[in-house]
């Protein structure tokens, strides 16, 4: 299979099946079957039985996978072996929190440096990351060829921050600002609504306790 | 409007567009026009008009809104002015970073307590909030009557910890492990796959990379 047709929600299943297969590694397991899997990570076993055929790896009927050779599969398919640097633009809450959540570097993506336009900020390290001027990406982005930018500013600088990271080469976005950028089509953009996200699931929750009180009839009525 | 009936993109754009107007009054900005808001977010000025309508507020032509009415207005209609306690578990990379993230608050959700299996995490403070025992955990909601619970933990046992707090009388999953859930269907469920957004970012950019390889013809062939 052409690694562009396949479909982006096998895509999006993929690195969770990598996830769970890397801990069940850790645990000392060697087998896996598909339904299993499914079982586990609430997804069909025709559905993960197909996700796991794109990456070529054959499992044997009865006995399942074997766990090392499916996460080689996974890693190569994804091309999750070659780790890509990335600069992180935004080292308040967020920033700071990404910076230390390890789990990224398996996924391909390691935060070499991160950039703020605060001095507050500039010359900290944060888990072992150093905290740089803004002034100071252009250069260093273009020497190091960095390919994704992690955009964790406000929301009424992110287009222009987005744009200066694209000027630089940066050819793939992690937005985390709460806009829509507007950036050439060949820019890969993938946008976490964290903010939103919370709002929602607040306004959900208290919309869902006043029809609660509304049809709750007393006894005696 | 019925709260109800509100579409769900309006919904998840109201967050941004109130997390915005609260950066412009810190800057001391008293009137905003929707043309500029949307340039701002990068939405377009008839949608943002029709957003704000739901939330009542009603700007001035030519002048715009106050911003200060505005912010209520939004606070009021996705009822953020009462703050909801949560509980999170999984106090991992993850949770400990959205332990870390202030913007929680002003969405209406308040972590007041973290709890996880692992002895070594248990009995730490991080920003404030207590790491406490996973067995803590039902006592402490029903008495408390904890509304949201904030999934932090592997993908192998999320399922199992999700019923645990939906048992317990919570009403409201912001979930990030890389999983479905299978849960009654009044419970809320928001799912956040940072793991798999970077994940294909990744993957993404590497396939990007390679088409560009493949099309990059020497200049004198």
């Amino acid at each position: 299979m052409r690694a562009e047709s396949v479909p982006e929600p096998t895509l999006r299943r993929l690195p969770s099946y990598y996830h769970y297969l890397v801990r069940l590694r850790e645990k000392g397991q060697e087998m896996i079957s598909a339904a299993q899997i499914g079982e586990d990570l609430g997804v069909h076993h025709t559905q993960v039985r197909k996700d796991l055929a794109v990456t070529g790896s054959q499992g044997k009927p009865k006995v399942g996978h074997r766990v090392e050779d499916l996460i080689v599969s996974i890693e190569n398919f994804l091309n999750w072996n070659n780790v890509t640097d990335a600069f992180l633009v935004g080292a308040g809450h967020l920033g700071t929190a990404l910076l230390g959540y390890a789990g990224f570097e398996r996924a391909g993506v390691k935060i070499v440096a991160a950039f703020d336009a605060s001095a507050k900020m500039v010359g900290k390290k944060i888990q072992g990351v150093s905290v740089l001027p803004m002034e100071k990406f252009p250069d260093l982005a273009r020497r190091m060829h960095i390919g994704i930018g992690i955009l964790t500013v406000p929301a009424e600088v992110a287009q222009e921050v987005a744009e200066m990271m694209v000027g630089c080469g940066v050819q793939a976005i992690w937005n985390f600002a709460p806009i829509v950028l507007d950036l050439p089509d060949e820019v890969i953009v993938e946008n976490v609504a964290l903010y939103s996200s919370i709002g929602v699931l607040s306004r959900k929750l208290s919309v869902h306790r006043k029809s609660l009180l509304a049809t709750a009839t007393p006894p005696n009525s």
